[in-house]
């Protein structure tokens, strides 16, 4: 049996807190430990679920251990033990840390935000994961754009694409934050046209027609964002359902079951016993979406915590270079986490003829 | 000095009391009364604003003057001394009041909850006034296409406009409901595409080749419109800011003024001293609306409360036969209501070079 | 091995799913099936976890089985191999069931929803386990009650309480509802005082003096109680904790943790690994509780969704008359379930001295 | 006729302006100008209503001007023409401004956000406005306090409060805020108890007996405040209600008349043409408030952008000594106003027996 990529998560937050919890799923992955420079609940639940607590700066090691946390060393000592290193935290001080990886030989993964040119090289795992392989680091693009480069590349695979032009309602802030960063009664669009979302997908894929509009919500979960595309022929809603339905992570919700709105998908993740309620997937509206004639339009919903967890698994193995077949990566990620087509039972559903 | 215009509202709700405002401040119209069926402070505020206050029905004469409210008598006394009616009742009671209307002569005007065929007339001051002169009835279309014609057939009377696609983020109900009307924490799709916004602005302009998607925020006060347009012919954004101004009852806001959200203009209306707050412009981001090429992108913010407010009194007018010019209709509602091109002093900010 | 008891959850709404989930994990439980009306994802899912699907009336049968659902029966079948059923249908539904239920010879669990005369017992574990032995049937009072009544017990236990006066801050709505049910937005008091939940507390416990005033907040998750409670005798914040850790189901969080608000608990609650992201606990804060002389102030949360489900896996067991002794039955459930004195590791707090 | 008092406002914000609106409505009082160092539209509408523009600071006098203002000086130029200046600037800011004024020889009123030994008195007009006459600073207390000595002290004068203890439900934030201000689906409770009111009252009357738990609510409008009085002696509903009347400033409202939350309160001064829609008055529910024995239980709703601003003109002739009795400034004040004590007609309730 190969040896397995032992992994760090530095800054245990909305995102690496997640991670972590997925390379725990991954049968050739080790998480070797998690490192934070905060001492309260958020980290205190790492130590509750048995994981290795390091400190990202000696600063912190001090005011861990005054607040009473097992701290297992610092981060340095672990990065010593690592193969690549998953870096969570706050936009900005990602790319700061690159440096310090690299000093210790250890690969990396940032998150979305840090601008491209950190890295060079900008992940989403079926779209590009080939170029990723070996490198010393990439950059798993956000939340928003993770989903806008998986539909709209759905598209171009199926050679459907012209050009598309989104609005896309972000979540104000994260559920857990209470104070200081929410805003209330309102929508907060975005101070320029386009938003950086579309120029950030042509970062993983240069080729892609699409201009973003954006704004922010007065909800805490989940972005929805709605697409005019022009297509590159007159087509139906049957081609393009299968043309996304061809690419991995995308999943169909329906009205006509009573997912109706973004907060029904919450519900249905727990329902479904997802841990923390997340929803991997990009959940297009199978009867909203519409063709007419060249023109496409259509919605879905983003779970802006949970969507970019397996692409970064996949990011771990392709810097690692143990899977050289994105499919193959794409495949044991989804298995271990669940990942789905439709959420609810296919069979009864074909049995009723839908 | 010709005669006043005898105007009656039925149904003193969130557009009838605002219609009732603007009718007691046009000189050449008088308000003989208002009529309803509610008994809280809803219509206690007439009373108390010294507006005569008639029952919709027999039975709210009773439960009305249980309630110690002064009835000056039922709706149909009120229509004998009325020359239009503004019907401002919820949706689909409008179509059931027009035959009541006719019955007593009365001209009417319903609102954009009703079908269109209701009237076989669907107004928007600017678009179309010439057509309504003289009418029986029209109905006002809804907040939401209203300011959907306004930008539409700006562009349009400009030689700009080749089609549009909008996305349309709804405000969920009302500030002051309180109970089973909300939705929390979440967005709220329509169920179809397009949505009925698009075919509806085309009752008004039937060459407008508009599409619209649209969903509701979880926020209580005006909606916010996203507009994808293609250009007849590439242009630049001076001419197309220059084509909106040129329609009236369309203002521009700066986020360089500190104008960024929707709650923004909230304030800014609060702080110019207009009556409860009232916009009855459509707010358009001037420092956000952006033209590449043959593309246009802008938004702009509705006051879903107050917008078709100048719409009514104009088709008063219209029906009335008092004004045959639509630009001295819109001249004579829009000086009497306060409505500006520009919020915020133009001689400042021309000074400045702005 | 004694058999197990069978049991049956009709309604598989908000709390029947959860009840469902807990019976399941009981040893001494068998969940026999489930039943509904309803054919849209929420009762989809119930399939997809591979539970049995009743409909709770021929007409549901009929149009379940149009959408697809593999129906297995009606709820008349079912209740023929039931033991006990937990109604979770809405409120009043469930005395109109009662009489069904005693026609079947079953044993029945009503919720908060129905009024206490309907089945004659209102039921909290801890507080009247014993007098619910062998009945036919019980009511496990709401969310905000069984708080009210773990508290206020815990104190009058410890010889503490004179009287408790309450501010109940209730969750508009729940976290799945898209329509027609919230709040936006507003702050809407109870029509008068008391409300009645100090009244329904005093169904569980006729000593206690307690009076509440209660209204609805705009959030979705869980509510806050506020105490102001007139001791019997001058005490001490320590008495009182003590006090409080004396009766199960009661869990300390502590600002100095980061746990400063309503949402903190339900992400810890994620973070801990809980399914849906539910808390049995009514989580005090330990740091904010106060004494003075003889008058104590203390706040908690209350996640309203899940508070109940311990309860009605111990009123299975007292109606079954399988356990005869509440303690033990509170601890079978409470480890099936993992409930918690302190949600964050002790050992290393009691080592930093806290 | 005797000169005007000269009044500044410096910090031209949520109190400011409506200070502004406040002073411009006095006959004896004339606005000499307003001082700021913004520049976007919460500025630039000052200009627009035709108010004097001063620069709080040298540097804010340059990006001023550059931003297109018309700024008439700086704050100490307008100082030198001033007798009282309204100090409305963000908390703390007051303080360090104090010594300004006095060097400046003007008269100083801060707001609710300082501490009380920075003037070492603190203002709420019928309660203590002779102590505040011909003195240098005063402090007017912050909205919650304002209305817990409003209420309490109407109680004190009529011999009924024995102690009061308090839950305050305080809005998030203002709703103009569009960023980094706001909480989100969530309570955030105050850290400890006593929360800083129930002292702050005391700080204007030392003999209220009264504690406080205060929390933030996910809504930007109004406070919300339930309290539980222990009486000096049974009392009535009515003896209550009358004690409450016969102090300024607070009003009924009813849930019978369909005020039913906060947010009806707003739309109902939105309804009766307030400026702004400010409502100045405590609104007690009288249709609420509840007495047992010799307790009692009532709620009522603050506006927190307004309830201070008749106390702010009450103070300006306290500390310019120009009207020496407490009545006779409260009077000319409400009158300017228009304060009530019921909000809908009397007359026709009195008709209907209410």
């Amino acid at each position: 049996m190969p040896e397995k990529t032992r992994v760090t998560v530095n800054g245990y937050g909305v995102i690496g807190k997640r991670v972590a919890d997925a390379v725990r799923a991954q049968p050739d992955m080790e998480l070797v430990g998690v490192s934070d420079v905060i001492s309260d609940y958020r980290i205190q639940t790492a130590v509750t679920l048995g994981i290795p607590v390091y400190a990202s700066t000696p600063s912190a090691a001090v005011s861990m251990r005054e607040s009473g946390l097992p701290v297992a060393g610092e981060l340095h000592d672990l990065l010593d033990r690592t193969d690549v290193v998953v870096d969570c935290t706050p936009a900005k001080v990602g790319a700061e840390n690159l440096a310090h990886y690299r000093d210790h030989g250890v690969k990396a993964i940032l998150q979305g935000g840090e601008r491209h040119d950190v890295t060079g090289h900008s992940f989403v795992a079926h779209a590009n994961y080939a170029t990723a392989l070996g490198r010393d680091a990439t950059r798993v693009v956000s939340c928003n754009t993770t989903a806008t480069v998986r539909t709209l590349t759905a598209l171009k695979a199926a050679g459907l694409l012209a050009k598309a032009r989104g609005v896309l309602l972000r979540r104000a802030t994260d559920p857990w934050e209470s104070d200081h960063s929410g805003i209330m009664n309102t929508i907060v669009p975005e101070g320029s046209i386009p938003s950086h979302q579309g120029p950030d997908a042509q970062s993983v894929d240069p080729d892609l027609d699409v201009v973003t509009m954006a704004a922010k919500g007065s909800h805490t979960q989940n972005h929805m964002h709605f697409w005019t595309v022009e297509l590159s022929r007159p087509s139906t809603r049957d081609e393009v359902l299968e043309a996304l339905m061809a690419m991995p992570r995308i999943a169909r919700v329906r009205r006509a079951d009573g997912v109706v709105a973004l907060n029904s998908t919450v519900e249905l993740m727990r329902d479904l016993g997802r841990p923390r309620g997340d929803m991997y997937e990009v959940a297009v509206w199978e009867d909203i979406l519409t063709v007419q004639g060249n023109e496409l339009f259509y919605t879905y919903t983003v779970d802006n915590q949970a969507i970019v967890i397996p692409e970064n698994i996949d990011a771990i193995r392709a810097l690692a270079g143990t899977v050289a077949d994105a499919a193959e990566s794409i495949r044991r990620t989804d298995e271990s986490l669940g990942v789905r087509r439709d959420f609810l039972s296919a069979p009864e559903r074909a049995a009723a003829g839908r």
